[in-house]
């Protein structure tokens, strides 16, 4: 393949090439004095990341681990949790819900569309024994952003934690764990963060812990009091990746140096400059809540998602169709992360000549146009 | 630090610079058909390293993760199961047993000695509701090999399932799956592997699979069936940490070039030199069943293991220390992984200067001399 590859997935993302290097120095003992020093300071930085005080716990593995380790330190078998369902990813908490004995109420959403914190306060109010709500920060499988800051006001007048999957959301949208009253935030390392999958996080606030003390589901290996005990004493309790940590503290520095406003920025400005270019084409968005990460559109017919999806990797560009009932109907392009402006142009050109080739009609450059329009605001 | 930092401890090992430049390599999209088609490669690859035509499922986690998917699949709340405690992770199998409401018969053994399958026989008679038989190839925190071979042949004449902890052992001591009897194989990358931290291994035998539809304990991240289904579909269950994945092909294709055989007779003569070398110095070994990986010993005094190993880490090198009631006696050094004979020479060479600078009273020269009578043999 002499072509250069282009992954705008939205994750795995592309990941710059300090990180990578990072990644291929030699391995450090996780028990010296250098590892240790260098792992408090990441600690440090991850949470300015999730804009918290509360710890932060970096598993060795994919995100949905740190969505199951919400379920398993939280809650006990038989006990009830409200489950907001727009997608993929929120069913995912349903389905870990189910493996653990948990009984759930779903609050199903139409996928596209943000949950009403409303309907929220009033599942609570009908229910009071909801112990736990769990929601999605983007909802990767519709590009959608919930609304969480308002969703948190109404959860923190309950006992109940708020469990948000920031997966592709942490490091794109804008997210404030303690002024939002998130308890549990899990992430996963291969999206905003910009390095490689194999990392994974939970952060967790006190009033999650105190939860945490009642729960009696089985959890060893992502126990929050085994992480807990790690962080006091800079021992992690199982080995830790030493090379992804490595690339962990350089994408942290990098967003540091940037700062998490301007990142937020960044993907706000990168995320309109993409609905701009694809709605110049004529062609209609997926999400009513659109979020910064990535955009889902349909294609020109109902069924032109998944063709679109191929031609984009016959021009060595990696973008994502659609799950379950949007199958073949949708595609969805990540600008998440490493990513900036040109980036955009790229994936926007590239519709425009897929399009083409599709025999459909329009203005050639009036994406480009007017996705340059917003972009000469970053 | 301008000094050179040499990695000899029992995981994480040193990576090969091959290894660590294969990790830097751009990331893949998980679904694409170059990424599928490497990821197969390395599916039968793993077979040949594990010595068995079973399934081997690859997770994002440490050794710990792959232990936990071997009691949370196969077994019940209120199961019996046998687990051998020589060491720290042969308790860790009764530790994680206990987090899942699985009764264990204990079997104790004291540090440095392998277990006798007549025991364990034994126990099977006694107690005919044993379901699964815990156990370590490589008990890491005292350097100590156990029979898995005789005690696969025990069990395999009984209905329980023998589980084995090879996260040391694997890549490093004779081991063949199927040929042993062995059910689930539990592995870690950082030790013979020679790959950073991060991934973890069950190979699972068809007797394996069979209990694991009878168990009711809870399991999602860690599920055999959701990885089974990923071995079949090609699509892993959950994104898999790619980078790691390169790491892990850049591995596997070392060892198929070395032959597997030949793997373990480097490792045995590795760890005879090792012991002939301290054994010349007038030290004392703990194990009476030295694995292959490491060697652990006593200083000259009863409390000098501690003195020995900051000393170690003075010259750049980071050896181990001892657990529990062995802290401060024993150091254990590796020879693990990606280590030659010349590794071997600077650990005795380091030995030989760190005793002469405790005034101990020995021939200088005399523990290289014994190595290398060993070494040339290489």
């Amino acid at each position: 393949m002499s072509k250069k590859y282009y992954l705008m997935s939205p994750g795995p993302t592309s990941v710059p090439p300090e990180v990578s290097l990072a990644e291929a120095k030699p391995i450090l003992h996780h028990r010296t004095k250098v590892f240790e020093e260098m792992l408090g300071q990441v600690n440090e930085d991850l949470k300015y990341l999730f804009q918290t005080k509360n710890d932060v716990f970096t598993y060795a593995s994919s995100g949905t681990g740190a969505m199951e380790s919400a379920v398993a330190n939280l809650l006990c078998a038989g006990d009830t949790a409200l489950v907001v369902r727009g997608g993929k990813f929120g069913e995912r908490w349903g389905n870990i819900c189910k493996a653990y004995g948990v009984n759930f109420i779903p609050l199903d959403i139409e996928w596209g569309y943000a949950v009403s914190p409303d309907e929220i306060e009033a599942k609570l109010k009908e229910n009071p024994n909801i112990k736990v709500v769990f929601t999605t920060l983007c909802e990767t499988s519709t590009a959608t952003l919930m609304p969480i800051k308002e969703i948190g006001a109404v959860v923190a007048k309950t006992n109940a934690c708020l469990v948000v999957d920031a997966v592709s959301g942490l490091g794109v949208d804008e997210f404030r764990m303690d002024e939002w009253n998130v308890d549990v935030a899990a992430v996963g390392s291969q999206k905003g963060l910009m390095i490689p999958p194999g990392l994974a996080f939970a952060a967790v606030s006190p009033k999650a812990l105190e939860m945490s003390k009642t729960s009696t589901l089985p959890k060893f290996y992502f126990s929050f009091a085994a992480y807990k005990k790690g962080l006091e004493s800079g021992e992690p309790p199982y080995t830790p990746p030493v090379s992804l940590i490595y690339a962990l503290q350089q994408a942290l520095d990098m967003i540091k140096q940037e700062t998490i406003e301007k990142v937020w920025q960044r993907h706000r400005l990168l995320a309109q400059a993409t609905r701009a270019g694809i709605t110049a084409l004529g062609l209609r968005l997926l999400s009513k809540s659109p979020a910064n990460g990535l955009t889902a559109a349909f294609g020109p017919g109902e069924d032109d998602g998944g063709v679109i999806v191929k031609k984009y990797s016959q021009l060595g560009i990696t973008v994502a169709g659609g799950q379950d009932a949007l199958k073949g109907k949708i595609f969805r392009i990540a600008h998440m992360g490493y990513a900036e402006m040109f980036d955009v142009i790229m994936s926007i050109s590239a519709l425009e000549m897929i399009l083409m080739d599709m025999g459909y009609k329009f203005e050639l450059g009036a994406g480009m146009k007017a996705a340059e329009e917003v972009l000469k605001k970053l």
